[in-house]
């Protein structure tokens, strides 16, 4: 029923979370140590992080980050020990 | 013992592991149709994906790009059903 069509191509936005600076990150560590018994000694740090890929109905940019913020809060990260990073793909 | 210190500071790589395309995601699905509950209907689709951060000593990048996919292929992902994509972040 809109008229307002222009604005309704989905984007794609990309959001990573990641453990806080400070809050241990066991599955980085396990890996690095499986690396290291798997002969890889160059490999000093890793740490763990998840992405999603969200294609999101044509809002203005704003709005759309408020809502990806709202959905990091509520679902996607655990604000407590997690933090989170929007970015537009396109 | 290395007279070579130049080139032995770590980098730091980006190591971003996803499904490729037409393999079934279970957890975007998820998250989309709780999404869809929670009302935010313009939300149209969700892809999950891993990352890892990896800190490696300073190795030539042709070189760490070597080491890195090996180390997707062996550790990181599953690469019947899924692709990575290693980058340089510093």
């Amino acid at each position: 029923m809109s008229t307002n069509r222009k604005s309704r191509k989905p984007r794609l936005w990309r959001v990573d979370v990641s453990l806080k600076e400070g809050v241990l990150d066991p599955q980085g560590t396990t890996i690095r140590r499986a690396l290291a018994d798997m002969g890889y000694k160059n490999i000093k740090e890793v740490k763990s992080g998840r992405f999603f890929e969200i294609e999101l109905d044509g809002d203005r940019a704003e709005d759309a980050v408020k809502t990806l913020e709202e959905v990091c809060r509520k679902l996607l990260a655990n604000p407590v020990i997690e933090r989170y990073e929007i970015k537009r793909l396109k």
